[in-house]
């Protein structure tokens, strides 16, 4: 290697130092060998002082084995202080692509121990579980994208684009493997990648997954804020009329989960929140799992009904 | 007309009532003549105790002032308290869109006075505000569309799909002008409605126009509630050193408007920001404008540079 290194192999190395900010690192890194996370491995092997190589073989295609294999190999290459093939059995409920997460995310867990586990999210991959989230509509939260560091996880690559870890990697001689689900028009995310953001591209003239990945990192940026601001808010009538709706709607849904309501809607929300900014002496709020939240001399409760 | 309305009339009857929730009401509606603002007036005439329609002629197109003179008309036919038609000269500097947006905007506030003026933004219309602001990337309030109530422009329809107001004309036997420069593919607005809303409502299967107005409807939210918590902070670094990210680079950037910074990029806020959460010395930040900011004895200060 030259000392100048190739940019995009310069752009890698800085953004995994600008998320470990010079700690002593001793990391592992999720590897499937295609180009995103091979151009992660080698610059998390330049910027980390004990990197480990943990490549998946989920055993759902012919050969998985020989890409697993092919993975690890060039992981030894760059000069890993260890690698290993983590094979797991996909099954279980949800779709093949949640199982997979799913069986993925817990042999990488269990593999990876107290250290942190280094995935190759590009800034395309952000672009597209933002629009991935547009649809389901379920708030800010949901087109908020992945966070760069969410322990076990963390993702240095969320600013880069995809195209620049290609590069990297031949810069490098790193031959990435190119898995043929990345062209399956079956999958969601392979039409948003395919169809969705070129035609939004071309409409919006240019810039799309750039600007997609800047505005989720704000989001993060707000909605840890307002969650954080919400901890410290108790469920007390009197102190939630005082505060923004947003904060109110948070701690109310983080009281209700403690209290064991699961599957809140919004509809139920609103009228919980009502007995806060609206209350007339109404009836308690029939809530999921036979629980009912009501208000009593100034206090919220909530619990079974009384019988 | 029937004792019970139309589904899609009574659809748009209650979007007006909850967006007013039964206070007097003296009110003024923009009216195009298209089937949104129609729905609208007929609405809005039914809710509210005293009605005006204000119709804005451009000037723009062929027969402009016949559009505008039937729309008029339509306005007298469901008992308006009064109508106007306000002819604007569409001039100045930005492409023609922001001009004609200019001068109808003056022309209805300086029409209306105190009173609100009612839009007829459908729910299509929040979806193409969203996916616009996605592709400017400058962060959550790009993508939190248009408000519901942002005085004087109150848009009770934001979460009334167009298709009801289309309905709701045909119920009610109004005549809708079809704007054709709503199906002009040199306008992004068109182009996001007639090929990238419904290729994403195809990929994501449905619901795409209803999720992003939701997602919008809760941003709006959670940005107002920021808005509300940073307003009370001094630009004081050892508070601001405790608070959420979120809050500080709010506090800051109205700091800096207040003490005439314009034209702030991301790289100056979080340079500035630095003065507080890294502080180690360092000298002023070069502001747009020649201006600077530094820390001092433990305060901010922001002004010329001493010469």
């Amino acid at each position: 290697m030259s000392r100048k290194p190739h940019p995009a192999v310069a752009e890698t190395r800085v953004a995994v130092r600008r998320l470990f900010g010079g700690r002593d690192a001793d990391v592992c890194v999720a590897v499937s060998g295609g180009a995103d996370s091979l151009a992660l491995a080698a610059a998390a092997r330049h910027e980390c002082d004990r990197v480990e190589g943990l490549v998946v073989d989920h055993g759902l295609q012919a050969g998985s084995a020989e890409v697993a294999a092919r993975a690890a190999e060039q992981l030894d290459g760059l000069g890993f202080d260890a690698v290993r093939v983590l094979t797991v059995v996909v099954d279980g409920p949800g779709g093949p692509e949640a199982a997979a997460r799913r069986a993925r995310h817990t042999a990488l867990r269990s593999a990876a121990g107290a250290r942190l586990i280094l995935l190759g999210h590009t800034r395309d991959d952000q672009a597209e579980t933002v629009l991935l989230g547009l649809g389901r509509g379920s708030g800010p939260r949901s087109i908020a994208g992945m966070r760069p560091l969410d322990p076990p996880w963390a993702r240095p690559l969320l600013g880069v684009a995809r195209a620049t870890t290609r590069r990297a990697c031949a810069a490098l001689g790193l031959e990435p493997w190119d898995d043929p689900h990345n062209t399956d028009p079956r999958f969601t995310r392979v039409r948003l990648r395919g169809e969705v953001l070129p035609l939004l591209e071309d409409v919006l003239q240019g810039g799309v997954a750039a600007a997609l990945a800047r505005t989720a990192a704000q989001l993060q940026d707000d909605l840890a804020a307002l969650d954080e601001l919400a901890e410290g808010l108790e469920p007390d009538p009197a102190t939630l009329a005082t505060v923004p709706a947003a904060l109110r709607r948070r701690a109310l849904r983080r009281w209700l989960a403690g209290c064991g309501v699961s599957g809140l809607t919004d509809a139920h929300l609103r009228s919980v929140e009502e007995l806060v900014t609206r209350w007339r002496g109404q009836g308690g709020v029939a809530l999921p799992g036979g629980l009912v939240a009501r208000r009593a001399h100034g206090r919220l409760t909530c619990g079974r009904p009384e019988t």
